[in-house]
């Protein structure tokens, strides 16, 4: 046996492997999800294994894991996966813990959607044609197309592959044939005889989740959805990681592209299916995701995103045959993506707006789309303003000790007892706690400072008596849920370190929208509607999220959840071409704001990192909502 | 060993093969070239093998083998390889005779060519952009597009390869960057910095032949060229056969398609070489073949075209992406086809017609392309009328007992002394006689008719006395070469049955020049030019030509050898968008006359098949030439 061999428990899944490759690279060869957060550079703690086998076959632990584990960690065998490399010869086990695991996260799938007439980019068109004889030996493709232009008043163009049918088709259908008609400019397919059924799918390409959704073109309703993770986030949990390792090799950037264009032709078999037709019926594609996930989409280095002055590669909607996406689908048809408007605000921030119509607007509105990268949009019809927020993926359960994504047994509701400091939590689908999702972390922060067990700093305090709050030498910590409550076998807790991370998160949120309404000329009074898109906007409460200071303090009844709006925004899309006008319309008419480039960054965002801010006046409701709590304890 | 053993000799090729499948099967299977005209149907007795070994191990000789070898070929092993059958379990030897290999023939690249202005549907733009800031951080490719649409005044749209490339490529330059735009509406190339050179390449697509011309699109001159055999040939020698083996099969087109692919990136990669440059600066491809060429090269089904009424598939002339035929050269360049006028007048007719200019000339011009199939156009710029000859294979040599191509050793010039009868001639090469191509039957029976060798009805004399006539019971025959002087251990000679052959393909073409006569109203006499196209058309001998009745009898002066005019159509369409618009024009303009649907054509075709004429006044120079003969004899 000339090479090692790799066991991932409990999937039970081995390979032979090189000396010289980590645990974590060999897990994603064969397809074993560990999670990973700093795309394997041994800085988040996620990827932990445990090694059950053959530990002399790998190299001893690092500085980074002597970091990142306890000693009692180490003796019982953990290891991160991106820091232990196979060296020996012989056969090593390790176990995937389920803290590690990347398992299907709660996703979500429906949004807030304007209705707009339905106009989508293709339709169908039957045509009986003259049999061809000695005295009309016309060519089948030029005597369709003539039938065509003639019924339609275009001048039709014939997509390659569909001319390569149409000779059997119109002989199938005995001179009766269905075209289907893109943009009226092009004929991408045709069928025998008079068919019926035409389907497009939008998708939401999002740097967690891909989520699907199969449109009914002839009634405008949606067939059936579908979703999953996003495939590629063996190679990096965020944006960064994975432009990162494109970085690292000019053919990543084709690994990650086929690994997303996969996850979507398995969304789309998983819908058709469901919907009772077939992918072949699928005749256009729309696609919404943010700045990198649309660029990897094309196949479009997104190197430079990440590099001032942080261009986009490419702003403007692009049509492209779904065949050279490997997209598996009708043979002629076109996926059409949505423009985006900077590096940093891509095209799932274009769909928000769409969906939300706040361009067209006389109010005016704010639309704060939460995640790793929080893109804000703050305007009406007369002007649009937007920005990044570099807000991290603490709300996604990362850089936090016991946090995890909205995945089964994430604790995701907190409510603390203001007299007893006593708990109450909810999990996702009320499973045993594995750890804290975003919205719960969120809970627990706000309800500290409700209860004063944190002061305005996020400072733990070391006054007050409760089990709960524990200090050992290293960092304080308040415990959420107690060892034997949990699946995990230890405490679940909120560290000192961990609201910090929190405070850094909502500050760079708040800073982006204090800098937009600054721009804009107006306080958050004049804010009239704030609007909360995405996964953790939806699922966080509201009032707490502002509590913490996340967003301004307007009324709680101009805040809305509006879920995911670049999935309506796709959708919208491929209802109607009018709708991917006004995409354009919106793309060019968004002022782009990089934060870094204004004077008071560096002073708004530490201000901003107080409880909820350190200028209370910014935050009367909340003052006054604390100073109740204060007053009553 | 479970399968029987083939080997081929002198080849040397061997592979493991089933039972039941054909020796041409295999042959076709690992490459090795066995000549056959009908498509593997037992007709031809063209796929002659001699088996050396293991003759036990293959099905019994059938009838039709039996019909088309002599007793004694039998006794030495000759068998048919597309009737031979593997049958049993064990090496089985067999050689591919000099007669059965289809080797390299002469092939013609030169052709008439008219001066067209240098305007090429591709042109390259050097762009200077302005370098992204933070105050200005539009997209690459949105910078790139702008730049381009304001230096042109057209709004271009841009390919998905070169979208890919953009990033890189515009920083690589450091931010100057030449594209590659299409017709002024598409930017299909990038590349870093000011770049020079600019290359096209034009193909003539032939049943037989396939040839390739590397244009330089910046002075318009060819920079190398390349030529080989149609690499579809082992699937059937003429257009029938290999529309009768996509019959078979519906992805037997997807085999001659990716055959052909395979042979124009051979040329490609051939011509480059020679030019010192490579296949990636090719930014433009031009297409000219028959119908069926045409059809198979972009994988549209020719069936059809040889069913009644006989219609094409596809008429207008097509522009697709070389990356979707798998073409390889630059990576956003498209591939345009010349258009065709019907089922059997293809666009190699149209690049005749567009070569010549007939189409714009006051006097009446008649081109004739002779092939297995004849295009005849007839016409001036007024109106223009074609049709097409089933002359068959006769003149490249098929159904003639000792017929070949025009391929080394082959008999291509023919002297009869009209006293001795004794015999002179030329081989192509100044090889050893291997047997007689088109033009040097056309010169025998040309000499035979004016030796008075053979009366006006094609019959052999049985009254002179030269032993190169020899009468057996079945046919006579003349023999042209004595087996001393060949290379192939028997007599070359032209039988009474190979006379017959040649009348009826003459008749065929004279017939299609009659019909095409009468349409036009006009008498041979009023053609002003007569354009022999093509290869054949090039080699034959014009006087013995016309003897024989193969065209029309009109002075020789007016005769015009124009050579290859497909591939010179090509290139001018290469070189000139308008040429592209006059090729439309001219398909369009065309009349296509069906012979078969003109209520004289059995009496036409049956007088011509008399030498030159049965009506002698139609043939008044030839007639008193023979005359004239006779006395003198």
């Amino acid at each position: 046996m000339a090479k090692a061999e790799l066991v991932f428990q409990p999937y039970g899944k081995r390979l032979e492997v090189e000396a010289g490759r980590t645990v974590l690279e060999v897990a994603r060869h064969i397809g074993v999800s560990v999670s990973s957060v700093c795309g394997g550079r041994g800085l988040c703690g996620k990827c932990k294994i445990i090694v059950q086998d053959g530990e002399s076959h790998l190299s001893a632990p690092t500085k980074a894991e002597r970091q990142a584990l306890s000693r009692e960690d180490l003796k019982n065998g953990f290891r991160l996966a991106c820091q232990a490399v196979v060296k020996g010869i012989g056969t090593i086990t390790v176990e995937v813990p389920s803290e590690s695991r990347v398992d299907q996260q709660k996703l979500l799938l429906k949004g807030l959607e304007r209705k707009v007439e339905l106009a989508p980019a293709i339709r169908r068109l039957t045509l009986s044609l003259d049999k061809p004889s000695l005295a009309d030996a016309k060519s089948d493709v030029d005597r369709l197309v003539e039938a065509a232009n003639s019924a339609t008043g275009f001048k039709l163009k014939v997509d390659h592959e569909a001319l390569k049918q149409i000779p059997h088709v119109i002989r199938k259908g005995d001179w009766t044939v269905t075209v289907t008609l893109w943009k009226n400019g092009e004929i991408t397919a045709a069928e025998p005889g008079e068919t019926h059924g035409l389907y497009g799918f939008a998708v939401d390409v999002g740097t967690t989740k891909l989520a699907g959704y199969l449109v009914d073109l002839v009634n405008g309703k949606i067939a059936a959805t579908a979703s999953m993770m996003n495939p590629q986030i063996p190679y990096g949990e965020d944006v960064i990681s994975r432009i990162k390792f494109i970085m690292e090799n000019p053919d990543n950037i084709a690994k990650l592209q086929q690994s997303v264009v996969e996850g979507v032709n398995q969304l789309i078999r998983e819908a058709c299916m469901k919907a009772k037709t077939t992918p072949a019926n699928i005749c256009d594609i729309t696609v919404a995701g943010n700045t990198a996930m649309h660029h990897i989409f094309l196949g479009v280095p997104p190197n430079y995103v990440a590099l001032m002055p942080y261009p986009a590669a490419l702003q403007s909607s692009v049509d492209v045959k779904a065949r050279d996406l490997a997209l598996d689908v009708g043979y002629g048809a076109y996926v059409y993506t949505l423009p985006i408007v900077s590096g940093f605000v891509g095209g799932d921030a274009v769909a928000d707006v769409l969906a939300t119509g706040i361009n067209m607007a006389d109010e005016l509105s704010m639309l704060i789309d939460i995640g790793t990268n929080t893109e804000i949009v703050l305007g009406n019809k007369d002007r649009l303003v937007a920005c990044s927020c570099a807000s991290g993926p603490a709300f996604e359960g990362a850089h936090i000790k016991h946090g995890m994504r909205a995945s089964s047994g994430a604790i995701e509701q907190v409510w603390v007892d203001p007299e007893t400091f006593e708990v109450g939590f909810k999990t996702v689908e009320d499973d045993k706690p594995r750890g804290l999702c975003g919205s719960g972390i969120v809970d627990v922060v706000a309800q500290l400072l409700k209860t004063g067990l944190i002061d305005r700093s996020g400072r733990l305090s070391r006054k007050v008596d409760t089990p709960r709050l524990k200090a050992n030498a290293k960092a304080a910590e308040f415990v959420v849920a107690w060892k034997d409550e949990t699946s995990v076998g230890n405490d679940i807790a909120v560290t000192q370190g961990d609201i910090r991370e929190i405070q850094l998160a909502k500050a760079a949120i708040y800073t982006g929208a204090s800098i937009l309404m600054k721009k804009f000329g107006v306080k958050a009074y004049d804010v009239q509607r704030v609007f909360l898109a995405g996964a953790f906007g939806t699922y966080v409460d509201p009032q707490n999220a502002k509590i913490i200071g996340m967003y301004p303090d307007v009324p709680l009844e101009r805040v809305h959840f509006i879920g995911n709006t670049a999935g309506s925004g796709a959708r919208m899309t491929l209802l109607s071409v009018d709708a991917r006008k006004t995409a354009s319309d919106i793309a060019r008419r968004v002022e782009y704001v990089e934060l870094g480039a204004d004077p008071d960054f560096q002073s708004e965002f530490l201000k901003a990192t107080y409880l909820p801010h350190q200028e209370s006046e910014r935050f009367q409701s909340v003052s006054r909502l604390l100073g109740k709590a204060a007053r009553a304890s």
